[in-house]
């Protein structure tokens, strides 16, 4: 039951408010109250909306817009266990995987939660059998990880062993092997002792050409360092739906670990998909990081619109796309830790809803996902912020940001800070050309250099940002903002009526990358050309392959 | 001498191009001749433009307009040393520190050559130093590196390093520290031996607050553990144009390593800031790196327009942005060793050309640099590429890959050149709603599931795209593919009117929070509420003190 959103009465009273929506600046001057009425506190997250150009009549069309789109039903459809994965009629119940109340959660009618808890219950036993009496083919610990998987089954649990460095169990590590760029794995592989190294197979079918390959070479080195069969059964676990292939690969049965077709890659790693995460940084904070986003879906579920910060976090996001016009929307976490949450984001934003089609097959007649990318502050600021600050476009920006840090440097943390909050200050006021000229005129330039150099010490300023403020970053406070913008990314697929959690658009490539693979030469040998393509293919497998022959 | 290009009279032709331009599909279709007729070679890489939305008509058109906006004389003046960095009044000669050739450069009018043929004979000594007799404060040879910079000083470096990990001497390794987060610094001092570190500061000014705040602290920790005043002048270098603070630092004056204001930070890999990548992979390696960017200054200086290879970069860069739209670029390196490289050309690119005035003051009337994101593949179509391939916005697309690769699993090599060129054509040929529909019937469906999922299972295509393509990843291929952007970018400016060598809008962010930061709690402190800003602002300021205060 999708709408078209841009036919509503909502839409078109949108249009009418940003055709005469003050610049935030002046909202700010007129309005003393107005960063407290744009905030709202969410499961130890405050989330500061106010720098965005929105008002009450901005904020109460877009509640209405949400209601007229059936986010209550559809939010209240998600949590029933209903296929809201219309196209592949799927549930989609990463909520109930973190969920460690009573509450039973059913897929499709079926219930889930005892196979749930079952599925982690095996995750900590394992986890402690690692941790205690488990050994590699030598007779030692298994200290390292080297986990094998790509998109979904990657970025989560990467992106969350970084930013949970503080928690990290002594004397264990993990290494992310995603690409099938042999290097990816060779490199890997050079910097562990395969005698001490569990390695995890992360694909839900257990038939994904990087994991596969992968998991086929890093099996091959095991048993090419003296390991039997037995020890390969010992050194690998797989996390997957597919348990027979994974057993037929030479996986320990338990060893296999299973998640269900009602979660989707990008929302995996509160699943089995988490065991790289449970083991660096231990069960017990694994499982904290799943109550930090429990405690997010608790808000999502019951807050209302006008409190709900996912709800808001995507209302403002739509706002600033398809109103404001940004194609492009940074995300700019001021923790060295949480260096990896802008490519998890990016995946969990693009993929979800870089689409053009409603659930229902008629085409979006809006811009959906934005482009979303962002680095680490204050790096950021020394290499792409110029952009956001004197580029042409309206770029959006969230700024995520906690409190206090630990370690040894952390009196360095009220510079981040600082500069944490000057940048989105900067964004919202700018400068005007006369207050640049009164600042150059006030250092003593010349009234000639003061004319040449103005220009380009002006700032539009208007540039929309949201922060995000914790206390400290910790298992919690990642569960709750991950949860964040889960949900966020639900609501807007609700509102543009997309289906977030299919991905069709990555087949395509698949299919024509099947096709050309037998055609690239082996190195020394030489392929007749190609011929079938469109020339351009053509010429690039054929060069690609005069230069593989040449080679010894 | 810049011009309004949206006015002159090519600008017009090529709108009127734009609007019936053929889909790149159809063009394949019409001439077999396509992809040879818009691809050049440069410099050991092939470039292939043929997928993007051009003809000879359009082409011709960008070429004239490149003329009209005075390119040709712009890069005559960038070799020759004038003022191309307008704002800041300064030459731009990046070109002349990897020229190792006899040819003389001034900067304006200034012979230069000199002092950097001793600058690079210099860091060359060094290097062979502390691969031999240089010795820490306990007497161990120095085989780490902690490089201390941020911005331009820190994404070079680093991702050459990365990137020419084939060539890492054995048991040398480098750290990278940017951020003014504690962790940054301090997880990379818990992963090192002080005693055998040689601490790398750079600086351009001496006085970035990041790197000098994170200098001063790795100071502080080498004296902590027992190094006097004397082992600290030499376990650190400095690399900066203000030998004097460097000195004041307590870093011996022969560590002292010397750049030049016509050096832009994010042009500086090739002057001594590539110090931390001569002592990774040998100062001979380093050379190399710089005659593959010499060799495409070669091409860039005398080859005509319609060969040039950076020229045409920016013109079809321009083309896909101004015409066709894209507001965002992906960078797509099929190589797991160029994980960097979209971090480095996002700078590169946005802070560069991420602008709205031109060189003269005036308002640019176009859109200017692009958001430029990516990751490596194949993990980016396990990522975002459903955006590419499904979403509402055109967003172009660089793939950059090698047609040979080393190491034990260089196998798996073939997989990766497939999928790299399976995801242009695939972004370029789409797959209309008919075909969807004919594989779906093919594939057994019922006709009401083919109604269904056809809508899905289309793709728009047209998606423009240039793929790069080298014999192998080494340090020739990698300078010459920087020194393409880093052409590339001058050429854009120069077409937009806009000095790609400053970056004004870093600093309003920077005041900003000079002014802030004293208004932060230390911990456990609690500063009286702020109130001279904007209510946003004040809130978190206060929330971040009310936090600050209550820790202990």
């Amino acid at each position: 039951l999708t709408i078209d959103i841009a036919a509503t009465e909502e839409w078109t009273r949108l249009l009418s408010l940003h055709a005469r929506a003050p610049r935030i600046r002046e909202q700010f001057a007129r309005d003393p109250e107005r960063a407290r009425r744009f905030s709202v506190e969410a499961a130890g997250l405050f989330v500061d909306f106010s720098k965005n150009r929105i008002d009450d009549g901005v904020l109460r069309e877009l509640i209405a817009l949400a209601h007229r789109a059936g986010l209550d039903q559809a939010r209240a459809r998600m949590f029933a266990g209903e296929p809201v994965n219309a196209t592949e009629d799927r549930a989609a119940l990463h909520v109930a995987l973190r969920d460690r109340s009573s509450r039973t959660y059913s897929a499709r009618g079926a219930e889930i939660s005892s196979l749930v808890r079952a599925e982690l219950a095996k995750m900590e036993r394992f986890c402690a059998h690692v941790h205690s009496d488990a050994r590699g083919f030598r007779g030692d610990p298994l200290d390292t990880v080297v986990h094998i998987g790509i998109g979904g089954s990657d970025l989560g649990p990467r992106m969350a062993v970084d930013a949970l460095k503080q928690y990290w169990l002594a004397g264990q590590r993990t290494l992310f092997v995603s690409n099938v760029d042999g290097r990816h794995l060779g490199d890997a592989l050079a910097s562990v002792d395969p005698a001490r190294t569990l390695f995890i197979v992360a694909s839900k079918t257990f038939s994904t050409l990087e994991t596969v390959t992968n998991a086929r070479a890093a099996r091959d080195a095991l048993i090419g360092r003296g390991a039997s069969d037995r020890d390969v059964a010992r050194q690998f676990a797989a996390l997957t739906s597919n348990s027979r292939a994974a057993a037929e690969f030479g996986v320990a049965p338990d060893q296999v670990f299973s998640f269900w077709d009602w979660v989707g890659g990008r929302f995996s790693l509160w699943s089995v998909i988490g065991l790289p995460v449970a083991l660096q940084i231990g069960f017990d904070v694994f499982a904290a990081l799943q109550g930090g986003a429990a405690a997010m879906d608790r808000h999502f579920e019951t807050a209302p619109a006008g409190a709900n910060a996912p709800v808001l976090l995507a209302l403002i996001g739509l706002w600033n796309r398809n109103f404001e016009g940004a194609a492009a929307h940074a995300i700019l976490p001021y923790d060295q830790r949480l260096g990896e949450l802008p490519a998890f984001l990016q995946q969990l934003e693009m993929e979800s809803n870089g689409k053009r089609r409603r659930s229902d097959g008629a085409p979006v007649r809006v811009q959906t996902a934005p482009v979303v990318f962002g680095e680490p502050g204050t790096d950021c600021q020394h290499a792409f912020m110029q952009a956001l600050h004197q580029g042409t476009d309206v770029i959006s920006a969230d700024f995520i940001v906690a409190a206090l840090s630990d370690g040894e440097l952390a009196g360095q943390h009220e510079l981040l800070l600082a500069n944490c909050l000057a940048q989105s200050e900067a964004l919202m006021r700018g400068k005007t050309e006369d207050e640049a000229r009164a600042e150059l005129a006030a250092a003593g330039l010349s009234a000639a250099e003061v004319e040449r150099l103005a220009p380009h010490q002006t700032f539009p300023g208007g540039r929309p940002s949201t922060t995000i403020l914790m206390e400290r970053l910790g298992p919690q406070t990642l569960g709750a903002l991950i949860a964040l913008y889960e949900h966020k990314v639900f609501c807007q697929g609700v509102l543009w009526g997309i289906n977030p959690f299919d991905q069709w658009g990555v087949e395509l490539g698949k299919a024509l990358a099947k096709a050309i693979r037998p055609e690239i030469s082996a190195r020394g040998e030489r392929k007749p050309a190609a011929s079938r393509r469109d020339s351009s293919t053509n010429q690039l497998l054929d060069r690609i392959n005069a230069l593989r022959s040449r080679a010894e």
